[in-house]
């Protein structure tokens, strides 16, 4: 592992150094295991506290805080977790290949491939796609016809994309993720259920993450669209025609039923559930296994099965646990009253 | 993209026209989006009027809606809905590669191959398989030994599909599909958890539909059966030895743990669980995210969790809204009634 | 398939014979499809009475349960069950191809490969991994850099084994398994949500079960474990810096959050979620569907939404059923009170 001064790694996060500037650091670690060759991060007055008695090689510490000269020695900047989370990539730095294509890469007739790319073993594209420059296919990756891949994407190994899915730059797809899946579309035929075919795309926005096993279902008749700089974490299923916004959360295991309109910065907790046809107002915020049945408005807090506002929710809980309180009361003063009338 | 005349397309999905049956048509969409050259469907009075001011190329209408000469030109059919998913299918029709094993499927000894099939890149066989007529087994998909697959499936890329599963005719998978998964099985034995070996099967019956990224388990000593025409959209899992009808809808990411024994007809909401060993009858409709614990008859609506059926648990649901006020009207009561008894 | 008699059976089984130990058993089926040639098993009296009338082969019972001698030979042992699983083991030995490296796997630079494994053809592995003795790759597996891989483990096909992961010995991989994905974490950056790199590992311990589809996301800094004998079911999430202690059982669909710790002998039900950062001690048994938000204590049992001791649960959603006949009791005494107060 490369070492690093303490000014170095500074000038990396735009930080100033209180203490020895000259000293090594070859590693990063959290304040409850970082050593003398280590650099942690503090983002209060108490984690920088419980450090000086400890004796570490160097703290990202945030302005304002006091330090006490202990030989630690201390970067000052705006935003210590975002400056830790550089010096992370800095010391562990993604593991690259080579750009190629891999000779048992099958890429069919029509397919543009661009310059600083890399199609790892055994990928497979159906023709007529486009992977843009700096971008990085996993092995056993497969590729439908017509799919536009953006720049600098990492897709992860044993992806699925299907026909006509477009996904913008910087995009990053875990592994086992499929996308422009047939979504679920079935109407009473004559003969039981037929198939509507399912004939729009599916649109990623740059920025977009979306962890394994993830589900993404083309649109029916429009488009699946997820907006730019979407999270969406492990087993998440979209069915088709959903519109994510920008800059939202989605934890693992939610589901989002067919044509959801979701504003940005939404944060949808795990394993909730969004019924289909439904508008999440931008800024809401769903808790953790809400079963949403309704609209949200934007900004607003919801939980609960069926989804309120969460502080209705809390209250509601709350009160089922008083049930049996309650029923003695009632029984109490039904008694009393009883007795009441009969010696009136 | 083809070109119909407005009578071809009348003719293709045995409808009358009323208006221009030589204007051509070139695409399909949906109402608030069909242009001139578009043809589009209304399933009611209400859609039709909103066409009236646009000027769409061709519509589909049921009969027994009056009709506005303005330029559209009308397709009269019993089920616009239907009607207008097989022209989808006209005008998209599904990518069909040309028939053959691709040189890198590497299929084992024993195994037959019929007529028609398409094998794709980087399939494995492991032996002693069939693969009946058109069927198509999409890329980096592999395949067990004793398996039967049926004429005209549609693998997707990257299932697998275990030893001794038996997959019927028309069949999809989506992409990522698991069946034949052995299934969770074990005894408390003197060193842990043991084991237990499953030895059943897997029976997907004909024109079953498995979304992307379902695990089905095969039966621990029985089989797990899944019923003609089931659809099942994504994430969804399913345990040993259950039983599922024929015609049934299970949403995405629904659990149904083992032995459960599903009727036909049944439609099962995203995100439910079915707990082990239970009866579910025909045609039951269990809401998205209950909870069942129970058996539940036939023709039966559930939902909550528990799930119960379904006014029951509107009103519960409601009632705990109420429970604020409750307290409040209880502690009322209470005052009232000490008030009376100091008094007396 | 192979014959055995019951003395055979018996010695496998550590058994004692009681009635015609020649007999020849060819199969292992079920107490309710068991024939005259199958060999099979009763936990208690009743399950030994059913079977009387019907012409089994030889079945397997307990200590202290009296027979009737009716042509079934029954084999004595301390725990038929367990006893069943070995002998289906025996009659459906598990397929085991040769050991070898197929000519399609396609091996980094400084990985070991030891003797008596097989690797399947389209594996792909980095590089500077280990392979240990007897140890089983599926096909389309993908094995990143600085992989360990302990002995006699069987990983399926289409899995994804990402960098810096450890797996122990006798570890069973099912079928597109995900392990090592990097976690969900983000911090809000000045453009947006910025990706906090994930440099821990994901350790396996020894005779860990994994089935199909499951993601378990590496450690952000420090590691997500997996303790010995754990055994989880199809689609279960568990986030970075998770610690999951022995023989727990997590059943389908579970979603663990980040840096949830939980003890030994711990039960999960299927589609349960634990919030992030809680402990759960060793013993304590986690209803399925439950939503845990706050730290359960060794061997307490939890249910519902939020997660309470499981009586508590019962009482308060048994309590949500009264609550419409809470509510006509209750708005009965305010009119008797009502009528009370006028007549005064």
């Amino acid at each position: 592992m490369t070492t690093y001064t303490v000014q170095q790694l500074a000038d990396l996060v735009a930080g100033e150094v209180e203490g020895d500037a000259s000293r090594h650091v070859s590693g990063v670690a959290s304040v409850d295991r970082a050593g003398p060759e280590d650099v942690t991060f503090a983002v209060n007055e108490r984690f920088v506290r419980r450090l000086e008695s400890t004796s570490v090689g160097a703290c990202l510490v945030p302005p304002g805080i006091q330090l006490e000269a202990n030989g630690t020695a201390y970067i000052r900047v705006e935003n210590p977790e975002i400056a830790f989370g550089m010096l992370l990539g800095v010391f562990h730095p993604e593991h690259r290949p080579e750009p190629g294509v891999h000779p048992t890469a099958i890429i069919g007739r029509g397919t543009r491939i661009d310059e600083g790319t890399w199609i790892g073993p055994y990928v497979t594209i159906e023709g007529e796609s486009v992977i843009s420059a700096g971008t990085h296919i996993g092995p056993h990756t497969h590729i439908g016809v017509d799919v536009r891949i953006g720049r600098d994407c990492k897709i992860g190994a044993g992806c699925t994309i299907l026909h006509d899915v477009e996904v913008g730059d910087r995009v990053r797809l875990y592994t086992g993720v499929r996308l422009g899946v047939d979504g679920f579309g079935y109407t009473a035929g004559a003969e039981g259920l037929m198939r509507i075919p399912q004939v729009g795309r599916c649109i990623i926005g740059d920025d977009v993450e979306i962890a394994a096993n993830c589900t993404v279902d083309r649109g029916a008749l429009g488009d699946t669209v997820i907006g730019r700089g979407t999270k969406i974490d492990n087993l998440v299923h979209i069915a088709h025609n959903v519109k994510i916004g920008e800059d939202c959360i989605i934890v693992a295991q939610v589901g989002i039923a067919g044509s959801v309109v979701i504003g940005d910065g939404v944060h949808v907790g795990g394993q909730a559930g969004i019924a289909g046809h439904l508008t999440i107002g931008s800024g809401a915020r769903i808790a953790g296994q809400s079963g949403v049945i309704g609209d949200i408005p934007a900004g607003a807090v919801y939980s609960g099965y069926p989804a309120r506002p969460h502080r209705q929710s809390l209250r509601a809980s709350a009160g089922t646990l008083r049930l049996p309180d309650f029923q003695r009361r009632l029984q109490e003063l039904e008694r009393r009253l009883e007795a009441e009338t009969e010696t009136e």
